[in-house]
């Protein structure tokens, strides 16, 4: 099965208690197709400026992923510049260069046309919209979004969210965009404005998936994957993003979805970001083998299971 | 088995977004004594002043609490006054009356000497290691306390420390207790002052206990309970000591003590703690019954547990 993400591929310059970094290479799609890239196909849909190498790009290809619908447009690659205190679950955001990402219209290849799965990373709603509305063939849809959507957008975005079979947020974002301070209810809210399933990550402490009712053969019970401790968290760019990579490739690796193919997604979602904080940048998620993410697997199940 | 609980009866006057209550009955051993009686005796040392009733009293030998142990002083009882936003892990302390508390000197009474466990509820550090030292054949001391102790109290804190075989803390206090923003790292040095476990509450995100190596027969990897999604936090007073009372409680209902009960505690911790928190004071955890417990152990496995 193979995956489309629609996304940001970016440069990232930043700062954490380890140590900083300049123009290394991240953004949504860049994390979430090296995570996915582990479980199935992967395709990227995105643009970049002058400034991205063909080294950059060898990042990708390297690990088998579809770059053909990366544009390559005049001017230079979107540049985050931030920064992480002592609280690293917590970002100060110092620059954002949108350059070429300011224009992008994401134009869908037609070797893609087939794609199984498709994940819209955090863009612009109407973007994802436009994207989701070209992809009808697909059998689960992934997307993601941010609080300056959920703040200065609503229309688009509900728009978006009717489009969307599993919605990954985290605790802040979901709260706001359902105006609830409790996360079940919140969670029933947003899942009324189109998603059948909503995760809602808890950062250092894992995540959650609320389900609709008679969704996936669910009986409603939420379901909670951890997040591992680890003891020096280098960089914790792009752990949402390989989290969803790990959890939409996992799903697009087996022959059917349903709750119990969700849960073990949730768990490898979990797994997946948590490599991609132990380094800087993509560092840890352009070499991982499959018995040490089957090995971490392990170490979540002992994490959180009775017997 | 039987557990002894040496801390504060008190009364509670809060707010929360569900509703107010006027000096209800609260206090670290009435929460910790009520949640532990559903596995175990269990016994309570304290200080309560005139203005505390027969009734409030009865709330704990109704559930066969003994409460021989809780003295009665002139003057008034500790009287906690708070407030709670929409952030229910945050409590907003108003007022703090400590009253008969102030000059609080727990006295063991001579049947409470065979007591098999032992619980140091948050008290002054100083008054904690007198009792644990007064009680050398227990098989197992419990501690908790709060960062007033760990900021201004240091050196009285870290004798305490070890004398606690499991001290149970939120992350907070851990961070601040270790100097370290790291929680496996402070865990590691939290335990090097004395504790063979330290339990990590994490709110409404469950628990993680860490084991030191070699302890417990644990291999050395952390447990992680969750805490269960509710849709109404009606008052999250008690939810930390409802937690340690399930623990210690479900910890001494057994016949051993190893990494296998431990877990199992933990996840008794969260489901007391669910309880708790679902109506105002001690309520909830007045009348359960052991079905209650049960059914909701269920549920934080179905939660959890990928099979």
């Amino acid at each position: 099965m193979s995956i489309l993400v629609v996304g940001s591929v970016a440069f990232d310059t930043l700062k954490t208690p380890y140590g900083e970094r300049q123009k290394i290479l991240g953004g949504a799609a860049t994390y979430f197709s090296l995570s996915a890239s582990y479980f199935t196909d992967v395709r990227v849909v995105a643009v970049v400026g002058e400034d991205f190498t063909a080294e950059n790009e060898a990042v990708m290809t390297k690990r088998g992923i579809d770059t053909r619908g990366i544009q390559h447009a005049k001017g230079k690659t979107f540049h985050w510049t931030g920064e992480y205190g002592e609280n690293v679950n917590e970002a100060k955001t110092l620059n954002t260069e949108l350059n070429v990402f300011e224009t992008f219209q994401p134009s869908i290849p037609a070797e893609y046309n087939n794609s199984d799965f498709l994940f819209l990373a955090n863009i612009d709603p109407v973007l994802q919209t436009r994207v989701r509305d070209s992809m009808q063939k697909v059998q689960l849809v992934g997307g993601d979004t941010m609080n300056y959507w959920i703040g200065g957008h609503r229309q688009n975005l509900e728009k978006m969210l009717k489009g969307v079979d599993v919605l990954l947020i985290n605790d802040g974002e979901a709260k706001m965009l359902a105006g609830d301070n409790s996360l079940p209810r919140a969670a029933r809210r947003v899942m009324e404005m189109g998603p059948r399933a909503l995760v809602i990550k808890h950062g250092e402490y894992g995540a959650t998936i609320f389900f609709r009712d008679h969704e996936f053969g669910a009986e409603g019970h939420p379901f909670r994957a951890p997040a591992m401790p680890i003891d020096e968290v280098r960089d914790p760019t792009g752990a949402g993003d390989s989290f969803a990579g790990g959890f939409m490739g996992y799903i697009a690796s087996q022959g059917k979805i349903d709750r119990g193919v969700l849960k073990y997604a949730m768990f490898y979602g979990g797994v997946m970001g948590s490599f991609a904080v132990e380094r800087f940048g993509t560092e840890r998620l352009q070499s991982l083998s499959r018995e040490e993410i089957d090995s971490r697997f392990k170490i979540f199940r002992e994490l959180t299971h009775l017997d």
